[in-house]
Order: C-alpha cells, then structure tokens, then sequence
C-alpha cells in the first residue's frame, strides 16, 4: 500500500522573535546559541505537523552566521519539510533580521535539521513522504540525498566512497 | 615575527549543567536547542581564552545527536581550540551526560563550533596560532583545513574542486 | 498634506510558540499570564511594523480565556493593525492553539492591544493611516471606534454620555 | 445552607519585583506583556486564597499602562478578591513602581482578572461569597457586577440590552 | 550633626512567588538556590528602601532549609531592616511556604543578608541608622553586633579572641 | 563491615557560566543571588557525584561577596566534597571569576554547602566516607567538625557550650 504524502505547503511554519537583553552577547547582538535554539523550535513544530507525532532532533547541518543581528531587531524563522526517509524528515529553515526603527535587514540565514518521528515511548515510527510542488521545493527534495549522505559521512555512519549522489558535487566520474 | 602561540590546554574549558524541567520535550528528555545553546556559550569561552579578546559565532558544523538525555541528568561540555586561521578559531566541543542515581552515563557527543575574534567595534583581529601539544590535538589539528574546506563550500564560498584536502577523503587521486 | 497609508497585511506577523513546562499551571495548562507575554511580543512586533518605529503598549481590551491549552500544544498568533489614530494603532491579535500528535486544535482566542509610537526620546509621533483592504478588515476599521470610546470610558478619560458609537450597541436612540 | 464567607483581607496578596534587563523593551522600560505576566500570578494567588483550591484564568478586563516604569524600578503589586460568582472570583491588582535611587514613585496602574476555581480534574466548584468590609471595598463589590455584564457582552455571552447595571452608566432610564 | 534614622518599618518588604516547574528538582521541591535568588531580590530591596542609593549584596549568614517546599506552593518572603553600620545593613529576611489546594503551610525559614550602600560609581556611602520600634526589632537590632563578629571572623578580617559580643554566647568570662 | 570511602577528586565539579545581562544588577555586575543560584547547582552536583543519588540542599554556611564581577565576566565555579556525616555532606565551592579581554580576574570566592542523601521517596540514606588525599583536603577535612558545629548551634539544635572544637577557634580551655 501507498505510503501518504504531504506536500512541503502542509508543515509550513513562520515564528517571529524579538531579540531581548538576555538574547545578547557583550556586542549587543543575537548569540548563536540563542539563536539555533530558535532554529530547533521552530523546525520541531513543522516537523510535528508533517509527522502528525512527536518529533525528536537527530542532527543539524553545518550552519554559518553572517552579519550580527542587533538588540531590538524582529527574527522570523520559516520552517518547512524537504523530504522524508523512513521515520526521519528534513527541516529547511529560512532565517531573517530586521531593524524596523532603522529602516534594514540585517540578516539572512539558512539551515537544515533532521528530526526523528516517535510514539509515546520514543520508539522511531514511519511517516508521510514529502511531496514537493514548486521548483524550489523539487530542488530543496532532491538535494536532500546528497545532505543526507555528507551527514551520515560525518558521523562516521556511510563510508565515502559508498555516497554516490555527494561524490558528483566532486565533479567526480 | 612570529604569531604568538598558545596550547589547547590553554583554552580549555569544562562546563556542567543539570537537565531542569523548562530544558525538555514532552518526552522528558534534554531539547536538542537548549543542548546547542550549552555548546555555543562553552565554546565561545574556550575562543575568548584562546583569542583573549570577545568572540563571535561564525558556524557550526554538523551535529548529530544520539541517545536521548533524561531530565535530572547533569552534562558536562568540555572544549578547547583544535586550529586558529588569521581571525578565527575552531573550537571542538565534547559532550557527556550521566544520570548519577541511576548510575548510568547516557550519552556522548561531539561538535566544532567556528568562532571570528573582533575588537569592541566587532572588526575582526589576529589571534594566537593553536600549538597542539597530544596525540589527539594533533589529529585535530591535521583535520581542520579538511573541516575549514567542507564548510567553505556548504556556505558558497568555495568551490568543491578546489577542496584539495577534503578530496582526499573521498579516495580520489 | 494626505498621511501615508498602509494595509493590514503590511503589518501582519505570524508567531509560533511550544508550551513549554515553565509555561504552565499546575495543571499542565499553559498560564494565562504567558499567554499575555506572546501577545504582547507578536502585537509590538505588528505595531513596529505599521509605525516603522519603536512603539510601547498603551492598553489591552478584555481578554477571555476559553479552553485550557496543554503542555506541550503548539500556539500560533497572528497579529496585524485594524486602525491607527494620530499616533496610536489597534492591533488586532488571533490565537490557535493545536495539540498535534492528540490530532486537535485546542483552543481559539482574540484581543485588542493598542500601542503608541513613539521616537528615541519616548515622544508619540504621528503615524501613517490604516487601509483596509478586505471585508473583515473594514468591520474591524469600524468597530475599533467603538472599542477606543470603551477604552477612554474604562480610563477615565471619556463621559459615557459622550461615548455616541458605542451607545449604539446598546440600541439607544 | 448558608455559603462561606471570605473578606478582601483574606485573600490580599502582596508582591515585589525588581525589573531586570530581560523584562524591559529597547527604551530601557518594563515591557507591558511582562506586566500581565505579573499581574496574572499575583491575581491567580489572591484567587487561591479565597477559593482554597486551583484557580485559572478566566478573563482579564481593559488595562491602560500610563507612564513607562524604567529598569531598576520596584514594582510592587497587591490584589485581593471583590466579588465572587458560584464558581468564578473578580480580582483586583494595584500596581505602584518607584525608582528608590531617583526618589521618586514613577507610576500607577489598576486591572481586574477573573479566576475560576477548579478541582484536580479542570473541573469548577464552588467558592465562598466575598464579604466587603471597607467602603472601598463596599464599591468594588458593586462595580463587579457592571463588569461582569461588560466581560459578557465583550465575549458575546450576553446581548447589550440585558445588561441592565452597565446601561446605567450611560444614563439610560 | 546626628545621622538620619529610619524604622524596620519604613524598609519592610513582602514578595510572593509561586513555585513553577523550573524552579524545582527532580523530587518536584523548591531549589535551594532559587530560594536563595528570591532571598537576594527581596532583601536588595528592603536595603533599597533602608538606604535610599543602589545596594550591593556584602555578604549572606547561615541559611539551613528545612522541609521541602513542593511544586505549586506559594512562597512568602519578608525583609526588612534590623542595624545600620556606616555604609552597610543588615536585612533579616522571613520565608514562609503554603501549599493553598491542599491547605497547609509547609515551610518556614529565616535569613540575614548584609548589603553596602553604594553611589553610581560603586563607591561606599553613608546610610541612615535603625531605629527600633518593637520588641522583636530590638532584639534583632542587639543581635546584630553578634552576627556581624562571626561574619568578621568567618571572612578573615577579625581575630576571634576580639569578637567580645559573640563570645558572650560560649558562655565565657 | 566498613563504610565505602570516596575522595574528594571523585565528585570534583567544575562548571563555568558567562555573566548575560539579565544576571547583573543596574551597576552591571553579578547579582549575589545568581551567583548563590550556581553555587547551589554545581555543589549539588559535587554532593550527587559523592552519595550516587539524589541530593537536598540542607544549609549554606556564610558567604562573603568580594568584588564585583561585570557583565561578560567568564565565571568558573569548583565544587568538591570535604566530609561527610551519616547521610549529609559538606561541599566547598571555589568561585573564580575571569574578564578576558580586559585581561583580569576580577574576584574570588569560596562557600560551604551542605546536603542531604535521599532516596526517591525523599527519605535520608547512608552515604561513603569522604577520604582526602592532599595536605588541602585534610585540613578541609579537619575544619568541618567545627563548621557543623556552628551550624548546628546557628540553627538552634546544639548549645553552645558544647560545641568543643568550635570553642578551640575562641582559645578557650
């Protein structure tokens, strides 16, 4: 029988924040931290609703932040499925900063997690596959194998040489 | 002249947190955001040790989490530089959890964790080279460029045919 | 000269938050006294946005609290201006609340919060109009009359007798 | 049988708080949602004391902030109970805030939250009456039942021209 | 000229505070070192108030909890002033826990904080003295000079064989 | 048969903590009530480490606060176990603290903490011995007889006059 599908549209999630004294380092901007505990929020949730279960984070992809964003600036995080494995999906979560009583952006930022869907007792249950409808989401579902194996290279769970679809990034024949 | 040299031992830092009831899912178990943010402040002390100025999060690599860590637990995160470039620093981060009354560690982790130091108007400066001193920090420290390579690329500002040494892991001549 | 106008939309934020332990009551439910914490948050966020400045809260109408909203529930508000005076805008704020692996929307809530916009010193400046767009929009542009005269009653600040849009819901002729 | 009689005094509730960074907005002064925040628990303990069980919050009335109360100030808030319905209690909160080192009390504020009193299981039970002993207190106990037909009407639980107290204040025969 | 005084009453202070989940341990009670947070906000106060400048905390006596305050409780804590000396006075704190629902108090516990006067460049300055008014506050104000020999002696900076006052309580000649 | 003997190496603790805004009072330094907040976490942990089971805070002995310690100050707290007595042990807590781009360190610290074994229904258990190793640790060990002494004398559940090792500090026959 047919696994059940769900389009990216479905887990959809936009999380506003704004960044208080306790969220600031001595520079006066977001810490790191702070920030990925947002990330980790919000991509929970959209996981959540692609898997219509309790979620539990399983890794997270290099991440790399730009510019500072300041005290006093609104954060929106938006959060969406990418593709689905057995009981594990993929998060992308699209960052932006923006100082409204100056007018700018600050900020932009993207990252990957990876959750782990699970019953009451923590045991990995299986999940809708992600069906992707736009370009961007077509793209963001098939790069999700090369993420997928460069994550299982990096914890030591897939040898190199097996990851066929991370090795053409290489340019490799 | 020669840049100063400082020893990993010279930035090392261990922190311990206990698992309180607002640092969990609904499954009772550590959030995996509340865990990054733990990273992010141990780690950025072990920078400013080894910069001797304040810190700044550039990136983080990927992390994977493995077994879930109970309510009560107590974490100890130990970091210390392994590599410095001209203004930024890696820092490696281990975790460990133990759940003392019932006897058991329950977990074990690893992440690098990159870090620019910057003046107090948060221009970047030169920092100290990493002398590595072990075994183990020499390994690291070999391993750096290899992890530097693979985050230039995943942010776009390398190109994968140029990664010389992260090449090499995927057995290519 | 006409002052500057802008839709509803061009404030509209969506804010998502996980009732977390420390958020709740004894029993399990999420307080209303944190309730009032996002609103406030996701509100300020929307009145920026309208005013393109720093606002600070003026008054909350009634709130009533219906359902309880359990641990672990994932509450969405959504916020945008109905109508601005010289310098002071009404933000209209909706709240869901959705319990996703029980599979049920828990609760539904709304408010009124207005906000003064004000300049680095704290003086009110004037701010650009409200232009609603859709029917909804236009009946929450007109009832926002009412609800000021209430809210200048309940201050202090207006006779009853003077209050002439709002003795209308009380079918005086 | 005769119900259980409580006075104000019983259920009074005074608390302190000093406002730290993390409670206050980009101007430096105490954000309004922290303030209901507040307002909520020190109301929610008053209606523990006269109900003698678990309360939560049913509705909160129109509350207008005034002058901003700045970081370091004390606030101090005080609720007691002013009239109880079969199994809902009104509480009323003064809230003072004085800057010691600046000399001087900054600001003055008043709101009333409604509590319903619930067993273990969610659900309401019985309270005892509220027995005024003051004139102050004389005049909150009367006022409750105008706003009680204002909280209705608001949440569209009563039609305006039942409500036969609140018309009174608009000088209707 | 004779120096300004003040009674304990002009200085006191009550605070209450609910006992969420995150101020608990793994057995469901109060912290101590939560406790001891509220015992410092509390106390800070009431030296406010005695002092009329900014306060620092100088040092805490001897605290011992006794029975456990659980979850849910509500926790009472009184300050006020007991002695001045030139730029420092010490605060006798009163805790007192109830849990409502099940109606019983269950807790009771004392504590001296000392706070040194302090003008904005963190220098000492001169305070009001303490002029007792009841029996209690008497004793408390004779007690003093005990307390702040053992604290003399504890930090290192009186030799024991000094301590006149205290020695009186070994019952020596 | 002989009780179980731990050292004091056995249940060292280090933990280290970054001083964020919400921390500091309005002079910008450490509250003495976060730091007492920490204290209390890492000898806890210290305290768990040596009994292996949950442990209660069961009194603190007087601590004195020296120098400040300014915002962005990297605090590093050490806890060790010095004794221990039926089923409750004493912990030493060294406090450091450390501002590294202005290249010093700011304070230094130290507080007795001690705590009681429990199982899970909260019920005292028998716990090791503590064994010291160095000339440090023995002395510490030796202290604690006259610590619990004033202790217990401070809490009213010894008389004075038999408190002999204490009276030796009073040079006393």
């Amino acid at each position: 029988m047919a696994r059940k599908k769900k389009t990216p549209r479905e887990s959809f999630v936009s999380m506003t924040e704004m960044v208080l004294p306790n969220d600031t380092n001595t520079l006066n901007n977001l810490m790191g931290g702070r920030l990925m505990h947002w990330m980790d929020i919000v991509s929970a949730i959209a996981g959540q609703k692609h898997c219509g279960c309790v979620v539990v984070t399983a890794s997270v992809d290099n991440i790399s932040f730009r510019s500072p964003i300041p005290l006093g600036s609104v954060v929106t995080l938006r959060a969406k499925a990418t593709r689905a494995f057995s009981s594990s999906v993929e998060i992308r979560i699209d960052v932006e900063a923006e100082n409204i009583p100056e007018g700018k952006k600050v900020s932009s930022n993207s990252a990957y997690f990876t959750f782990v869907a699970v019953d009451k007792t923590g045991n990995p249950i299986e999940i809708p596959e992600v069906a992707p409808e736009t370009e961007d989401e077509i793209e963001l579902y098939n790069g999700a194998l090369r993420r997928r194996q460069l994550r299982l290279i990096l914890s030591g769970r897939m040898k190199p040489e097996e990851a066929k679809e991370l090795k053409s990034i290489f340019d490799i024949k």
